[in-house]
């Protein structure tokens, strides 16, 4: 018998930031895997599950858990915040599903943290952009620095994921000293924290006060392109659709 | 009196792919503004609502439109399809609503093509990545060709936003030919079409057969990096997590 392993995408941190689509496989599922903070988030409105929690590293074993739950029958979901396309759990879980044929594994996006951070702060991403995680522990950094130069020298708009831990405080400043030898210190910047969690926070500030900023594992960090600018406190890339006036 | 305007995206195309936070905006709105695609798509859903339906061009118009619905204290939304901050309505509105200052605007994220393709298609997305729109409507193709060049250049995975249209029919070849000055023919590459809709479509091939690929302006692209894989027929970046066996 057959079982599904639905990769769900939460969004960025309250209920109300999933998908139809998703809470119906929550709906669905007789088991529910995840990190707890995510598996707390959901709990409440998912009652009759078996909860399955896993540490947030780990990520191998949690995927091996998630697909053994559906071998056999089972319908499950594996949650992972913002959408599991992104830095998320979908890839690992395809790769592992090899080794289980009898389980489909369907992944349900989400809405990632550039979309949930952009709404917060304005419309910073309205053009081109690249998506960087500054977190070396899977990447050599002198791969991320080669990104971050070349997304600046293209004038993208640059979003910034992990921009620290607590094993890495300095990256953030690293990663703005690496930006600021391609684009000016005035340059339009914007820090979204704890995106739709309680103590949700957001700051509009220049390049060169962003190498100084306080980050933590909670934000998420935009570099705005050179038409960029701040309108009422707002973040707003234009698209070029003045140029109709 | 003053107004809420949302600017609402409302994911890839099916109703179910819109967040719990969109349908509240919506549900609390007396005034719906959008294309008529995207209102026929949310109307069967949200009845007693004033609808008000504009052309696909024609994006200053429609921003005022909304604002002046609610100006004098109304509850307006505007739709967009996926996400309203990528290549969306909400850095015009921004921009716009400037002169409305007696209107609150609110912009409610959406799942933007690039991870609702991305859900298709596998998990292209799991790394590093870059989001370049082919249209030169509003852009010098010049500026497109660099940041093709550059997110190459950089061994991002690149995902290609409106492909070709009825006046652009072209420009994916021309983008895959400035791919390959960079990337080797054979490097994967996806297609996803009509997301979330009927007639939804994916399917994976190399760079070079991407070139002679028929795509309409319903298809987002996927160029993956030098790790990612096909996998059982789907699309996959590694994030590196291997490194942990």
């Amino acid at each position: 018998m057959s079982g599904i392993l639905y990769v769900v995408g939460i969004g960025p941190g309250s209920m109300d930031g999933m998908t139809l689509k998703a809470r119906e496989a929550l709906e669905k599922s007789d088991v529910i895997v995840g990190y707890k903070t995510y598996n707390a988030l959901v709990e409440p409105y998912f009652e009759g599950k078996r909860y399955i929690e896993t540490p947030m590293t780990g990520e191998e074993e949690r995927c091996r858990l998630a697909l053994e739950e559906a071998r056999g029958g089972g319908t499950v979901s594996l949650i992972c915040s913002g959408d599991p396309g992104v830095y998320g759990m979908a890839g690992l879980v395809l790769e592992t599903a090899r080794s289980y044929p009898d389980v489909e594994v369907r992944v349900i996006s989400g809405v990632s943290a550039a979309m949930s951070g952009a709404a917060l702060l304005g419309a910073p991403l309205v053009h081109d952009f690249a998506v960087i995680s500054l977190s070396d522990r899977l990447t050599p950094w002198d791969k991320i620095e080669k990104r971050l130069q070349l997304a600046a020298q293209a004038d993208m708009v640059i979003v910034l994921y992990n921009p620290s831990s607590k094993g890495r405080k300095d990256h953030l400043r690293r990663a703005v000293k690496i930006l600021g030898t391609v684009l000016p210190g005035d340059r339009i910047c914007g820090i979204a924290g704890r995106i739709g969690r309680e103590g949700e926070s957001s700051s509009i500030l220049t390049l060169d006060e962003l190498a100084g900023a306080g980050t933590d594992m909670f934000c998420t960090v935009f570099v705005g392109n050179s038409e960029t600018v701040e309108i009422g406190g707002k973040m707003v890339t234009p698209r070029g659709y003045r140029s109709e006036r």
